[in-house]
């Protein structure tokens, strides 16, 4: 990261994780910023991906794709390391999660293809705003997330099931809710699902795939968004011999304010 | 291309195509239906191409893509096959234009991929409703094309300069043709430049790089439009082994009216 003398939460932000003196998930970080989920693959595997996301946009809204062995971003924060700037690291070999380092300097190679994926994080202030509850805020918890049983649309080697982020809302808030996070396309926008777990395959939400559980309230209906996680699950399936991704919650802190993204960052890459 | 009963102009015509009963440019067939631009690459150029169509969507706005290997599309016709539905295409090895055949079914290949874009031929028909004259068709001949000096952005190994179409507009209709056409963005959109062409590095309007010079009259001001054969001159300097593009004019005729375009047709995958 270049020190621009500019001084704003992301930056001080991610200039503290490259530190190693923030390593826990991003959900309360930086309110009304874009945060962003990541997934890194050697360029063998890099069509497949890019393909995968074009061809499953609400669960992988692209954000920045870096060029093989680039890792520092242009669009969505000036220069930033992607390599530090996250607190968190999946390490995966096979279809097999190996490690969660805090940096991944170590494991850098030239082949490398960094992908950034919109977040729902992106959102959860502008809920918070319309007055909307978001529980995992209130719990200081990273949010739960599920695998369902939806298949997402495939490509190349690339498939898998789609993941969904869960948020308890008041029954009669979640038209709001569905309102307020539709605006926010670059960030999988309006729920993909409410009510009946079973209906998408969840058994227990006591016992989320990824993240913490967090508490539901009489009166509250599940209320379910397509997640940055599914690259994740695609990834146990297909099992390229090396993958990076965030781990889960624990994302990249973009410079960019939420309501700044749309569906597709690239097209503006100049 | 399944025979599924239907009769549709563009169905009837990639039949006739198919069978080598049309082997000219496309710009007056079908009115009203988009038409689309080829590129075909190995898959280990592919992912290159992928980005460099995402980082320039006005020259190279995607239509559809292929997994590698699958000459049949699904968005943008049911089931036509690549191979034979484009009247004429280009082979390129190491950047070099080797032949212009009227079917590559002989060159096909596990490892190709095919990317779909669309093409400012969409968008013609609107203009003639509008009473916007268009001089290629008035004339009977392919649109005139140009290298500019204008870079696009880069993208891997792939860079390249901006090519344009270019159609001689009357003064007085220049932004009705502005407003026809940019309500077509999935078709270039809007035009890129209007006037002297030697600021964008255009030295003699009667001597197209790519297509047939057209007649300018007086009162009449060159408009030009982002190219699909953009990718042509990227890859002319990037010299992958091996490619595949439709010849300049020459193009695939999709089942979609132009009007159903938008700017990127890969969110309809399912």
């Amino acid at each position: 990261m270049t020190d621009t003398g500019q001084s704003s939460c992301p930056q001080d932000t991610r200039r503290k994780i490259a530190r190693g003196e923030i390593t826990g998930q991003t959900s309360a970080l930086c309110p009304g910023y874009a945060q962003a989920n990541l997934v890194i693959l050697p360029k063998d595997w890099a069509f497949d991906f890019l393909l995968f996301a074009l061809r499953n946009p609400k669960p992988c809204p692209l954000m920045e794709v870096l060029d093989p062995g680039d890792p520092y971003t242009r669009v969505i924060a000036d220069h930033a390391d992607v390599r530090k700037e996250l607190p968190r690291y999946r390490v995966w070999r096979r279809g097999e999660l190996v490690e969660e380092p805090t940096d991944i300097s170590h494991l850098w190679a030239d082949d490398l293809v960094s992908f950034f994926l919109g977040c729902s994080f992106s959102f959860d202030d502008a809920l918070v705003k319309a007055g909307v509850p978001v529980r995992h805020l209130e719990q200081q918890r990273n949010v739960p997330m599920y695998r369902t049983k939806l298949p997402n649309a495939k490509a190349a080697r690339l498939g898998g099931p789609l993941v969904v982020s869960m948020r308890p809302i008041p029954l009669d808030q979640v038209e709001k809710a569905r309102e307020v996070s539709g605006r926010f396309g670059g960030a999988h926008g309006a729920p993909v699902h409410q009510g009946d777990p079973a209906e998408i395959g969840i058994e227990n939400l006591e016992q989320p795939d990824f993240g913490d559980s967090v508490e539901i309230r009489p009166g509250e209906v599940p209320v379910f968004w397509a997640c940055g996680v599914t690259p994740q699950a695609a990834l146990m399936e297909a099992k390229p011999p090396f993958a990076i991704t965030h781990a889960p919650g624990h994302m990249f802190i973009t410079d960019l304010k939420a309501e700044q993204i749309d569906g597709h960052g690239l097209g503006n890459w100049d």
